[in-house]
């Protein structure tokens, strides 16, 4: 078997987004601001990152232009930090993630850890990526996450 | 904000997911075994890993129950590496990995690195989840690579 001779690997796009996002922490960075957490000490307390190894990722998400500094104090100066539009991009990736782990990594728990519904047509999604009601493709945004006790949640990778 | 009370970081499946594969290296080995690669050698060819490097990513994902080694000789006893099926349910994953690559890691490229077309309809799918020619849900083995020349890849993150 030969090297597939039409994509070097710098030029591989599976390459290219396993370089900027397969970094367990940065995958629980990304998960964290999805769920709608901005501020540096609230990305420590939700991945249970070191200060230093949050500012690594979070440094490494900026220089791909995946995540942006946006002042919200100017005395002092103070920043959170946002999805740009391709970090938003990233939500396939994040959701791909989530259905794994809810049909692989959880077989013995009795209920999925959050329940996303769509948000047109009303219908829990499970575990797929197009509506199981309506057919639409999902994407963020379009669902919303729910508590099994019914409660909609603040932070549930979806806008 | 509130740490999301339903959901213990032990028990988030994104976490889980990424424990199991949140590894530059790990994904790449991924996309090795989905392209069709199987031997130790051809591993260490396709992802550029060390020999080391390579055994650890390997044990892990066999910890895992994501690879299985098959015995291919007994004399000397030899084996390679297959997805299990838990493994292949990690397709979505790297397929959305390689959408994310294609559309902002190759932005000055002037083609897509592979084209995938869709089995059951011939539709070219672009970089979308569900086939644009007649809505399915695009899943391993329902599409194949195709090089910018036309030719058929043999290895190609499809079946």
């Amino acid at each position: 078997m030969t090297r597939r001779l039409s994509v070097p690997e710098e030029d591989c796009p599976v390459a290219l987004a396993s370089a900027a996002i397969g970094d367990r922490w940065t995958l629980l960075v990304l998960r964290e601001l999805f769920f709608g957490a901005h501020r540096f000490d609230q990305l420590v307390e939700g991945t249970g990152a070191t200060p230093q190894m949050l500012s690594s990722r979070l440094k490494a998400l900026e220089a791909g232009a995946i995540v942006e500094r946006v002042a919200y104090s100017e005395r002092p100066l103070r920043y959170d930090y946002r999805l740009t539009g391709r970090g938003r991009d990233l939500f396939p990736i994040l959701y791909a993630l989530r259905n794994w782990g809810e049909r692989h990594c959880r077989i013995d728990a009795p209920d999925l850890a959050i329940h996303y519904t769509h948000r047109a047509c009303g219908t829990d999604v499970g575990l797929e990526s197009v509506c199981p009601g309506c057919g639409e493709a999902l994407a963020y945004g379009s669902i919303k996450g729910v508590a099994s006790d019914g409660r909609e949640l603040k932070r549930s990778l979806s806008a």
